[in-house]
């Protein structure tokens, strides 16, 4: 059945059985005029993100799915960077009157398993058919007792990321050559190439395996975000890996108006990166600077702090510079980095 | 120059100084992973909209200020239909990346005016070019010392609204001949025709003057929210007209588990609405008690209670229906009314 013989108010009606929750601290939910929350003693934490069909996504490589959970992940992220705990949902989304229940409902399953692993629940949003492409608007309601900027880094501090870089950006260039999505999240936790045949054979073409690729994939199509509560009180400035190390360190710099020296070889980088990359003929290196939506938290904190992440480098009075595997510094903007020639 | 030539950056800056705002409760504004605010004792009113070209809105109808302005207006109506006072807007928008640059500022204009005029500060949002139609999504943050639900409403409590019925739907029908926007927010507070000269060609050849559209258009293009401030205490439930009469106080009556029987003659009908809907025959109650997007609110109260609006009948244990000018009982439903021949 399509979208248009559904109609809008049997659609909100199946939202709300599917979405119901039951929680004292919500006063109203959804379906008034707006929903009604319970006041808290934590400072209110906000963040909205929309994604475009041509623009942020393309259905022909991720499924609704994985496109409903990462809609929520990436809106997590931002409050986790904040250092803040989600807790309410308002979810827009405008389709095609075509679309097909299926793929309406397979995206609502996204959004529903995501919301419950990071423990949010809806409170509201609004529906639309149009004639044009899927547009998806989440805006997510936190709280913190504290809250970590991006512009409190200090001279210093360290640097320090949560997880491997460069997953993301080369499960992304795999879906390019696949072209086509990859349902691995109705097989169970680990692919086992169970009823994914054909991809197999066109991994196997590649030189690839669906070992080596499903978790690049998994990083790409359904990224976790991370929390960074054990970390939280020792905190100078933080941000989330949205748009790649490079850039998104810059910003952290800016905003602190500090420098930063960072080491190629502290960066951590995936056994799949290296070795997928590898066949494909990229440098891991620079999808794990450049490449994006990788969803790790990057943060700095005084030197005297013991901090249980991965440390890359430290902050500086001024300048951005990468040290390479054989000492060679270059300098950094966001756009990208420029090899300096400057042997130390 | 177009929106691609600008670029998201340049464009964002613009927005970070056009809406800059410091207020002691807004603790992290636009430019962080997340806003931060200050804790309030209140409870928190959350309602989220989106606008999409060719479903909510056609820019041969309407200009860009205009939307801009309806956008806020139709959020700030729903925080105040349910009695909160609103505070704070994220804001997103995709546009097609060949948008003129005067439309990007004359929206965020149209914006800002409406912002100002309900004191809503803007603390973050989204900003995305695309090949398609324009979309934008507003989430707005209010907060109430007390909020008033749509499921309050008890038999034997008045039904009233804030103001005239039915403008907004005659402006559109006017719209629907003229086939162009109007933009009279140019002109100052009231028309005067200045500049306007072919549209008031236009108007004559229709029998309308300038003098009788303009207010029913601005009712359509640039509604204002009503605070139900001076009510509120007194008030068992409300709901804002966003569909019309008879299908919002369908709603309410749905959630309160009541009937309701209003009259035709106590129904608020502007002169210019009588006279324009005559000169297009089309009926002048028909518009009141179907058309939509007049933004007023609907509320009810006690029978006791002083309430300075405008009385429009009574709740009833079940049932709804419409008295007609000769005494004539309709029975109606949230899609429209039906004649049910008894004569009182």
């Amino acid at each position: 059945m399509k979208l248009s013989q559904i109609g809008e108010l049997s659609l909100l009606e199946s939202i709300k059985k599917k979405f119901k929750t039951r929680s004292k601290d919500i006063l109203v939910g959804i379906g008034d005029d707006a929903a009604v929350l319970k006041p808290e003693s934590e400072a209110l934490l906000l963040t909205s993100d929309m994604m475009v069909e041509g623009v942020h996504f393309d259905l022909s490589f991720i499924t609704p799915y994985q496109l409903g959970s990462k809609l929520v992940s990436v809106n997590v992220s931002d409050i986790f960077a904040m250092g803040g705990t989600p807790k309410y949902l308002l979810l827009g989304m405008v389709m095609n009157k075509d679309t097909d229940e299926e793929v309406v409902d397979s995206l609502f399953k996204g959004v529903q398993d995501a919301m419950k692993r990071y423990k949010v629940s809806l409170v509201g949003g609004d529906l639309s058919a149009s004639h044009e492409g899927m547009v998806l608007s989440a805006t997510l309601i936190g709280y913190g007792k504290r809250y970590v900027k991006r512009s409190g880094a200090k001279k210093g501090d360290k640097i320090y990321v949560t997880g491997n870089l460069g997953d993301s950006a080369c499960g992304l260039e795999v879906l390019k050559k696949m072209k086509k999505p990859i349902p691995f999240e109705i097989m169970g936790h680990r692919a086992n190439g169970k009823g994914l045949k054909a991809e197999s054979r066109q991994l196997s073409a590649l030189g690839l395996s669906m070992n080596d690729i499903e978790p690049l994939l998994r990083k790409h199509l359904l990224p976790e975000a991370k929390s960074p509560v054990k970390f939280l009180k020792n905190l100078s400035a933080m941000i989330d890996i949205s748009d790649g190390l490079l850039i998104d360190l810059s910003r952290l710099c800016d905003e602190s108006k500090v420098g930063a020296r960072i080491y190629e070889e502290k960066i951590p980088l995936s056994a799949e990166l290296k070795r997928v990359a590898g066949i494909l003929g990229i440098s891991p290196m620079r999808l794990a600077l450049s490449g994006g939506e990788d969803y790790e938290l990057l943060f700095t904190a005084p030197p005297e702090k013991k901090i249980k992440a991965i440390c890359i480098g430290e902050i500086t009075a001024s300048g951005r510079v990468i040290i390479d595997s054989s000492g060679r510094e270059k300098r950094f903007s966001a756009e990208g980095y420029q090899h300096f020639g400057i042997q130390r």
